[in-house]
């Protein structure tokens, strides 16, 4: 009996410490509910900037006269594509004075179907802006004659951490009493230290006063004020309303994660080792000689650089060798889906852009092209391309985007350049270039190719990536371009007549549909110009 | 001789008529040269809000008294991993009371390579940080009783474009004369409309000055000072320094491209369509039984949604059916990289996330997770795994990075959640789900799986989403699991032997290496907790 009751005891025992045990360890933390809901919120007034300022009862009498250069620069309400008439017509016309032509692009849609996209549109870029409006992109005016010193920019807090506001101070007249408010609406404020003389009132909630008839102590204390994210959000930001007697300021706390770094290792120091920092990728169709002179124009100058081919080809044929790595796709899944398999697989700090039927030559000197990459802030650095007859292209373009309203953006596309760069004089800035080109893996992986363009498309890359490639040109580095001249008395083979209906499809068909119904849908442009 | 004169005079008026018109289109604009290479430009103050303020000679002999609870929440500086020592040592331990454990990163290199591992680190990390920093994130205070208004937050201009400053305004004390100066670095300053009474000296120029002898005049003029960008860079910064009489203000006009949008064609309106929304995307490797279970379970419930498998098996076995795209990869490139290759070419609005071995059931409601997507500004939502016991996990993880200094950050990985979401009984926001998921394409395609993480990987894809992603979770959602227990009776295949032999690598192979080796190096960590 007794050892039964001490064995009823002892397990009676174990099962109390167990559930002390599990208690303790419960999460204590209450989970609130966060609302995560795709709602509109305030809209925000980007047009503040953009109209020239009406007539206010202040103001309203006082004569000025418009500065025609400047306001005409301005931003309308609304875009338009306009395109450049007359000209001389005369052959070459286009090459030699080359103009610019405007294009709609809902025409890639039927009639029929074209109001309806146009509201699909509508409800996806609404969501679109929802999700990426942010309170710290809201225009905010810093009052005149405010008593109040406080951060106007570069205020940021981790999400649910802590951080001292820096800057808070007030500089008031000669008062009985000094007191400020402060409200925050994602997190709480409080203070990390209580100095003497200073009345504390709200401290760890949402609304904060501090008073004091001491003016330097209340000073004291607003360098110990804190800030705590509570309501957990990746990214976005608490606007703080800060107010004394008659005045009141506002700004923003920034909540983010810092920046994760994406970094690569090159390889020993020193020179530049290639096959350490570089990988070529290229997709290919049907054109296996084609590719086959690429890969071995490659290895001639350099033998050990990994080479990665997206292959859709129907009946595909192995391509194997040493730093080859080859890639089968879906039979005519596309140029863009190759692209984007292609640099997905890229291990090395850079990628090297070719097209299948490049040859490389002496001139070919990718450290130059790294050189690029390693010395300045740019992200790709594109190289020239020379044909058979040595005409030799860099397809710079130049790409703006004019904002519109329901109808959409416009896009402006020019040949040319933006600037020439400092320490390196054969190369420039622009925004789209040549399909020949060095660039940051981590940068071509963010921006992508667009799987959904399945046949001619080049520019869409850099439209996708602009605002975050920074974009570069050199003419000296150059890959030479195999032959595209049909001549007549050579017989087109077999392959060479399949690529072609592939590549060149007739103007009817899906790929022109594609690429501007793309533009008009993903992007949200209504028009574009280019010359 | 007559027609001989005639047509070298046509020639040669022909040839003047070319020069004049090729003279008349050639590009006027001078082209500048602009310096982007990298270099150290001024360090911008991040401590500043992180450390307790010191005495300064104002306010030496305040008395204060430091709340622990507060100051005790800042940021350090540096960081530290440390794990919860002791416990109770019984079995189950770690699944009853999960204790964190601390693991520092350098230990996966050999002591030899880690100084040479550091410096490469150092220095990739600094040219990071040249091409991420932004005048836009540094410390800006507005001062105390200035006269001058002035928008502290929201300016921004497209590259090369103009805009009128908004909100500048004078309201200073009764003077003979009043003047204003601004000074910009990235662009000109200029009137879109000249105001009777007040001197403008500047106009066009990166300085300058407005003034006038009546206040009312002046603040007319400045409702209509315009910025315009000059030198090119796709996302920077200007900051104008805008200042009169004894006082100064400081803000930044952000010179950047508007966000493209990326948006998708969802197909009908009305029931969610998903085979319009949704592609089912998965990564193989020897498993064709388990894959073809898989893609049966799915066609019961969603007959014509895409399947898109990575394959990366030795001796590749065609894997076919309707909307099935079977991609083959060289022999054994890797988990991650099979996944990047998966979402790289998927052309639907989300893509799912599922490893080869899971199985539908109707428990595999697809449109509870589109409605959620739908319906709420998250990125991503996982669902739940079941195994074979009825032991259903979400795997639900917090994640923070605490910023470190030279030897890097520290990673802090939690099991569970941050809040639970309004409207989603079953659903809560966190950082890193299990792998099965739901996400917005460009989304996952722009955080990328980093193909080079061959073997065991998976909250890693989470890292490199911190700050982009923002994550949900919803248990109400499950998919099978095709069971894992080794049953004694039961004698391993073949293949199930090799996949092992990948799949769960020894402890001093490689796989161990490039994951925690990558965690050092690439986002540079220096140790990491988890529980």
């Amino acid at each position: 009996m007794r050892s039964l009751r001490k064995t009823v005891l002892l397990a009676l025992l174990a099962s109390v410490v167990l559930v002390v045990a599990l208690l303790h360890s419960w999460p204590t933390r209450t989970y609130s509910t966060v609302d995560v809901r795709q709602r509109p919120g305030p809209m925000v007034e980007h047009h503040l900037e953009e109209r020239l300022p009406e007539l206010d009862h202040r103001s309203g009498n006082i004569p000025y006269r418009l500065k025609e250069s400047v306001a005409s620069l301005l931003a309308r309400n609304g875009c338009v594509c306009e395109g450049e008439n007359g000209g001389v017509n005369i052959p070459f016309a286009q090459l030699l004075f080359p103009r610019v032509s405007a294009h709609p692009l809902h025409t890639a849609f039927e009639a029929s179907e074209l109001e309806e996209m146009k509201k699909r549109r509508a409800k996806e870029y609404q969501g679109f802006q929802m999700r990426s409006q942010s309170p710290a992109n809201a225009i905010i005016l810093a009052e005149a004659n405010s008593p109040l010193q406080y951060p106007t920019q570069g205020v940021e807090v981790r999400p649910l951490k802590t951080i001292l506001i820096p800057g808070l101070a007030l500089q008031d007249l000669s008062r009985e009493i000094y007191s400020i408010n402060f409200t925050v609406s994602l997190g709480t404020l409080n203070v990390a230290a209580e100095v003497e003389g200073v009345t504390i009132k709200g401290d760890g909630e949402m609304h904060m006063s501090l008073s004091s008839s001491l003016m330097p102590n209340l000073n004291r204390q607003l360098q110990f004020v804190t800030y705590t994210n509570t309501l957990f959000h990746p990214s976005t930001a608490d606007t703080v309303q800060f107010e004394t007697e008659g005045h009141q300021a506002i700004f923003t706390i920034k909540i983010r994660h810092g920046v994760t770094p994406k970094l690569y290792n090159t390889g020993p120091q020193g020179e530049y080792n290639i096959s350490a920092l570089v990988t070529i990728a290229t997709k290919t169709f049907l054109r296996y000689d084609k590719l086959q002179d690429l890969i071995d124009s490659v290895r001639r100058y350099y033998p050990t650089v990994t080479i990665v081919i997206a292959d859709d080809s129907e009946n595909p044929k192995t391509v194997s060798g040493p730093y080859i790595e080859h890639y089968i796709m879906p039979f005519g899944k596309g140029w863009f889906a190759g692209r984007n398999l292609a640099v997905s697989q890229v291990t090395t700090k850079y990628v090297l852009w070719v097209d299948d039927d490049f040859i490389f030559s002496s001139n070919t000197k990718l450290e130059k092209l790294v050189d690029v990459l390693e010395r300045t802030t740019l992200d790709v650095v594109g190289g020239a391309v020379r044909e058979a007859t040595g005409y030799t292209a860099t397809y710079r373009q130049t790409i703006s985007i004019e904002p519109g309203e329901e109808e959409g953006d416009c896009l402006h596309m020019r040949r040319g350049f933006h600037h020439a760069i400092q320490g390196f004089p054969n190369c420039v800035v622009t925004d789209g270039v040549i399909n020949f080109f060095l660039a940051r893996t981590d940068k071509v992986q963010q921006v992508g190719f667009d799987p959904r363009l399945t046949r001619v498309a080049h520019l869409e890359f850099f439209i996708d990536g602009l605002g975050s490639l920074h974009v570069g040109s050199c003419d000296d580095v150059i890959v030479n371009h195999a032959t595209k001249i049909k001549l007549p008395w050579v017989s087109q083979s077999e392959s060479d007549k399949t690529y072609a209906k592939f590549r060149y499809p007739p103007a009817s068909s899906d790929a022109t549909h594609t690429k501007n119904g793309l533009l008009f849908f993903k992007n949200r442009f209504q028009c574009l110009t280019r010359n």
